[in-house]
C-alpha cells in the first residue's frame, strides 16, 4: 500500500510552483480568504449600543474598542503583506509547508477574538497578555514557515541571499519580544501595549522579519 | 543591512503589473474579499424579532434597518465598482499604494457597524454623523489613493488625460460634501441623510470621482 | 467634461469578455464571494442551546431551524449553479449588467435573514411570506439580468437559440409563482412552503429558467 | 423543449477541465471560499466573557471552547487539503459532481455550529454525538464524491490506479468509524472523542482516504 501512496499526493508535493500553479494558487487564495474574513470580522467586535438615551457618550466609552479595531486591522494588514511577500519569494512548496501555513492561519483567525477581548478589557493584564500571546504565536508560526522554506530550499534564487537572516536567529527576535512583553503586562497592561506598538514600528527590529515593513 | 533590504521586497515594488501579475491579483482578490464580506455581513444588522406575538408589526418597525441595509448595499456596491475601475486603470503599483489601499479597506470594513448604528438610531444626530464620517473617511482614502497613483505615474496611458481631474481638487469634493453634511446632521439627522443621498446621485458631483457612476 | 467621461469607464463597458478578462473575473469572483459568504452565514441561524439540562430535547425543538438551513443551502446552491451557467454563456458585459447583478446580490445576501426568520417562525404566515418575497425578488432580479443580456446581445453564439425562452415571458414564470404563493401563505404557511418546494423541483417549471436544474 | 435543454447547460457538463477552465475554477474558488469562511467563523464560537471581575479564571473555564476551536480548525484544514488533492486529480467534471460537492459543503459549513456545541457541552453525549454525526456526513459525502468521480472516469490518468482504493469499500471505512463512535458517546462522551481523534490520526485508517494525510 505504501508505494502507490507515495505518488498519489503528487499534486501537493510537486517541486515546482509552475508545475502545480492551480494547487499553489488555491493555497494562496485560501490564505487570502482567511485573512480577508478575519480582518472584516473585526467589525463584529464593535458593539452597537442598546441604550438610546445618550448615544454620543456611549460611543465615546467605546473608544478602546475602536482603538483595538484600528490596531488589529493594522496588525493583520501588515502580516498579510509579509505573508504576501514571503509567498512571492517561493519557487516550490511541499505538504509540510501547507501544514505550517494552516497552523499559522489558525492563530491569524484567532485575532478577532483576542482583539475583542483587548477592546473590552484593555486595562486588565490578562487581556493584554492574551493578545500578546496570540501575536507571539502568529509571528513564531511565520518564522517557522520562513525558516523551513529557506532550509528546504523552497525559495527563488533572488531570495536566497537572505536565507541567513530569514532562517537564522534574527527571524525569532520578534516572537521573543512579544513573549518578553507578557511579564510587563502583569505589572502594567498599558505599558506592554505601548512597548509592543513601539517594537512593531521600530526600524531595526521591524527590519528583521522580511516584509514586515514596506519599501520606502 | 540596508542594501539587501532594498531589493528584498522586490515583489511589492515591482514597477509593472504584468511582471508581478500574481502579486497584483492577490491585492485585487484581497480587496474584493473584504468588499464581498463587508457587503454580506450587512445582513447581520437585521435583527430577527424574538417576540412571536405580532411578527408583522415588529418587522414594520424594523423599516429603518431594511432602509439602512439597502442604502449600505448600494453604497458599498458603488464603491466597489469605483475601486474596480480605478484598479483597472493601473499599470503599476508600489508598496505605498498597498498601504493606502489597506487604510481604505479599514474604513470599508467599518461600514456594517455604521450601518447597524444608522438602522437602529436613524433619528439621532450622532448615528447619522458617524455614518457620514465613515463615508467621509472612505471617500477621502479613495481620493488619496487615486491622487497618489496619478502623481506617481502608476496609471495606464489611456487614463492619463484624467490626471488633473482625478488627482486635483475635484477629487476631494465628495469627501468635502460628506464632511459638510456633519453639521447639518446636528440640526436634523434626516435632512443630512437626504442631502447626502442627493449628493451621491447628483450628476455634476458624482461625475467628479472616476467611476462613481456607471456609463449610460 | 462629458467627452473624457465617456471613455474613462472603458474597463467596465468593454464589449468583449476576452479584452477585459481581469475585470470580468473580478465580477465573477465578487459574486462567488457573496454567494459563498451568504451560504456559510446560514450556520449562524442555528442557535446553540443555553440550557444544559436536556440538550437532546432542545435540539429536537430546533428541527425547523435545521430544515430552514438545509432548504436555504439547497436554494442558494441552485441559484449559484444557475448564475454560474448564465455567466458562462456571456460573451460581453456592460455597466448596467454589473448594476443588475449587484441588485440581484443584494437579495441573495438577504437570504440568511429570511432563512433565520423562517427557521424561528415557520408556522407564522408573515415569516413564510417574507421568505417567498425574498425569493421572488431574487428570481425576478435574475430574470431581469438574463433578459437584459439576451436583448443587448451579450451572450455567446451557442446560447442565442435560447433567447426567446430566456428573455421572454417564460423567464418570469418562476417569479410569478413565488408571488402567487404569498396569498396562500396568508391562509396556511405550511401549504405555501410545500407548494413552493414542489414548484422549485417540478420538471416543466424548473425547466423554464436556464440552469435551475442540472443535466441528467 | 427537451432538445435545446440538453445542450444549454453545456458549460457544466463540459467533459474536459481545460475546455471549461473558468467554470472549473469557479467551483474550486466557491469551495475554497466556503472552507475559508467556515474555518474563520470558528472564532465566533469563542465567547468574550462579560464579567470583568476575574477574567483569568473565566478564560480557563473556556478551555473546552479553545480545544474545540483547535480541533475543528485541524479537522477543516485536513478536509480542505484532502479536497484540494482530490480536485487536483480531476480531469473532467459534470453537473452531478457539482451537486455532490454542494451537499458536501452543506455539512462542511455546519462544522462551526457542531464545534460551538462541542465547546459548550463537551461532557454531554448529545454534543459529541452531533459532532461525530456531522463528520460522518462530511466524510460520507466526500467518499461519495470520490467514488462517483472514479466510477464516471473523471480522474486524470495518473490517479486511475487508485480507483479500487478510492471508489471501493475502503473509502467508506472512515465514515463507518465515525458512525460506530456514536454508540460509544452514549456511554462516555470523552471516550468517543479520544477514539475519534485516534482514528483520525491513525496510520492504516488515515491512509485509506486519499490525501487525508500529508506526504512525509
Amino acid at each position: 500500500v505504501s508505494e502507490p501512496r507515495a505518488s498519489l499526493p503528487r499534486a501537493l508535493s510537486a517541486p515546482s510552483r509552475e508545475d502545480a500553479e492551480t494547487e499553489f494558487s488555491r493555497i494562496v487564495a485560501f490564505t487570502d480568504g482567511v485573512f480577508a474574513i478575519a480582518i472584516t470580522l473585526l467589525v463584529l467586535t464593535l458593539e452597537v449600543p442598546t441604550d438610546v438615551s445618550d448615544l454620543g457618550r456611549q460611543l465615546r466609552e467605546q473608544w478602546d474598542e475602536f482603538f483595538a479595531y484600528g490596531l488589529s486591522f493594522a496588525v493583520l494588514g501588515s502580516l498579510w503583506i509579509a505573508h504576501h511577500r514571503f509567498f512571492g519569494s517561493l519557487a516550490r512548496f511541499d505538504g509540510r509547508l501547507v501544514v505550517l501555513n494552516l497552523v499559522y492561519l489558525a492563530f491569524i483567525a484567532l485575532v478577532p477574538f483576542s482583539s475583542d477581548l483587548l477592546g473590552n478589557y484593555s486595562g486588565q493584564s490578562v487581556a493584554v497578555i492574551l493578545y500578546a500571546a496570540n501575536l507571539t504565536a502568529v509571528t513564531l508560526a511565520f518564522a517557522l514557515q520562513t525558516a523551513y522554506a529557506h532550509r528546504r530550499d523552497l525559495v527563488r534564487d533572488w531570495a536566497k541571499p537572505y536565507t541567513p537572516r530569514l532562517a537564522g536567529p534574527p527571524a525569532f527576535l520578534i516572537p521573543f519580544v512579544f513573549l518578553a512583553s507578557i511579564p510587563v503586562a502583569l505589572v502594567s497592561p498599558r505599558a506592554a501595549l505601548v512597548l509592543w506598538i513601539a517594537t512593531f514600528f521600530a526600524d531595526p527590529l521591524g527590519d528583521r522579519i522580511a516584509g514586515m515593513r514596506l519599501p520606502k
